[in-house]
């Protein structure tokens, strides 16, 4: 009954909420920059709706979060759409950043409009994000809104600080696996902490079960992204919308990467022999499986959820929003590998 | 007396907050991060203070409305390092946009470390903003620091608003001088009224005297656009340390131009004929003046600048704050062309 509420109830709500959301950003000569906004966020151009909108795990798991919290989900609804914004903003920088030209399976943004009317569009939905949120303070209170707005521009540093490393890593050599953790936390873990934070405080929320939802929400994250990082590299491509290939020759330092490098074997002796190219591709992942990688980062996201779910458990959540949320984290983790 | 205020305890209590404000983005493994935000705000590497800083034009404005309000200017400090930062966070993202590699005399973050990092490093420069006016709420109240708080996604708003036409200009033909003033509105207006509003808010002000503020610093911020139009063509290049010549030859849409190109004369004649060369800038110019860009967007100016101190009269200001306003005013109307 609850996957249905998800489809029949809480999806319809989320787009309608950020649909209101981008309204500010309607105005005269803007045509062109909200038809951006909206190819981005699924709703215009080839492929629109529901592939290239994603799946809106985020909104979903705010709103899930305030009913398990014992509030009303709809409450938490502007929170919802802010927190969507703000993860739709970094995939448009993301982009251009890492070159990637296929999102969801059609031209990212920057392809599309060129690289400065991108970054551009990027900063309006940031933006957008904190308008979103200010919706709260009707469907909540004034307290939980000021308390709800320190959440937002905290998770969008902590998203940069993710990203800088990130990006740094890839010109680093000699990290071992523990230069992994800050960077997912920052990149990945924040963002759905504040999902699960915001849900809470819109369902009345405080205390002790607040920090429980905060806990879930941080390994829920960290899972999320080793397991993406697994499926960087033996996802099956039209499953995921992009390149399989394109984390290995970019030199992104995932996980099951930096493990293996690690272990210093067959692995890392081809992968510090130079630049690797489309060709060089399937033996790297051989070596990648051979030396443990896969494994090692397999065992990592199966501990980080079993984490996640105790933290779900500690928080006491209604039972049926509860029963929800658990098996939303177990489907994140059963994701095609 | 009121300028030595500024220059003996304004500039010194705003670079303070500047530096308490980006504390946040200090974390493990984030030395690159923060230089890279010192370095742009002006406090590292060649050039380091005073220059390279920029002379807080906007910071001291809101402090100054703040005491023209009736306020004690020292609660408005956490406003003024916000809208430094959003104004620095823009500066980043824009010399990417526009590929300029000079900025107060020295190279700018993305030709220092490459575009991915300086898209990032803006990014976090925008959270970091919002985090900073968080300080309202103790300097003020919570009512005000709500009200401060609307405030400023809706300025990013408007900026990205008016950069997204500024960028859209560059390649469409047939514009007139009316497509000038949203531009101008979003990209600079919006920002030095936040100023005003925010000073204002933060020293008391409601009502028609708060919407009086809003009104000057509305004003003087299209004085201060078309004034930089000026300057970007007949500024001298080592006053404003970046070259003159790059707004021609980039295509820019400044007043100056629409309006001359509205003439249909020799100047329009000459911009169709094909890109602008390096060698083309000198006649160009003169032709742009024969053709009344110059005096027209002079024209403008004063203008602007006598509905900025109407309004500025309106609100009522504290003798010694509204004298200072008035001076820096007109000051900005005097910067050399």
């Amino acid at each position: 009954m609850s996957l249905e509420i998800i489809r029949k109830e809480m999806l319809p709500a989320i787009e309608q909420a950020l649909k209101a959301a981008v309204q500010p950003a309607v105005g005269a000569g803007q045509g062109e920059l909200n038809a951006m906004l909206a190819y981005h966020l699924g709703w215009q151009g080839e492929g629109a709706m529901p592939r290239a909108a994603g799946k809106r795990v985020r909104p979903t798991l705010v709103l899930l979060t305030a009913w398990a919290a014992g509030g009303d989900w709809k409450n938490a609804l502007p929170a919802s759409a802010a927190v969507e914004l703000l993860h739709n903003f970094s995939l448009i920088h993301d982009d251009i950043q890492d070159k990637s030209e296929q999102r969801r399976g059609r031209p990212t943004l920057w392809a599309k409009w060129g690289v400065p009317q991108a970054i551009n569009a990027g900063d309006a939905m940031f933006a957008l994000a904190h308008i979103a949120l200010e919706g709260l303070e009707k469907t909540t209170s004034a307290a939980v809104y000021i308390q709800a707005a320190r959440v937002l521009p905290r998770t969008s540093l902590q998203l940069t600080q993710g990203q800088h490393l990130d990006l740094a890593y890839e010109e680093m050599a000699g990290l071992d696996v523990e230069a992994y953790w800050p960077m997912a936390w920052g990149k990945t873990a924040m963002l759905i902490r504040a999902c699960t934070q915001l849900g809470a405080l819109a369902g009345g929320a405080s205390g002790r079960i607040l920090k429980a939802y905060m806990t879930f929400g941080e390994k829920l994250g960290l899972a999320y992204q080793v397991h993406d990082d697994l499926l960087g590299i033996w996802g099956v491509e039209q499953n995921i919308g992009k390149s399989i290939i394109s984390d290995l020759i970019s030199g992104k330092k995932s996980l099951p990467v930096l493990y293996a490098l690690q272990q210093k074997g067959d692995f890392a002796k081809r992968w510090h022999n130079g630049h690797i190219q489309e060709a060089d591709v399937r033996d790297l992942v051989n070596l990648l499986e051979k030396d443990g990688g896969r494994t090692y980062a397999r065992e990592q996201a199966t501990k980080l959820t079993g984490e996640a779910l105790d933290a779900l458990q500690a928080a006491k959540p209604e039972k049926e929003a509860g029963k929800t949320l658990a098996e939303l984290a177990e489907e994140l983790g059963r994701r095609e590998v």
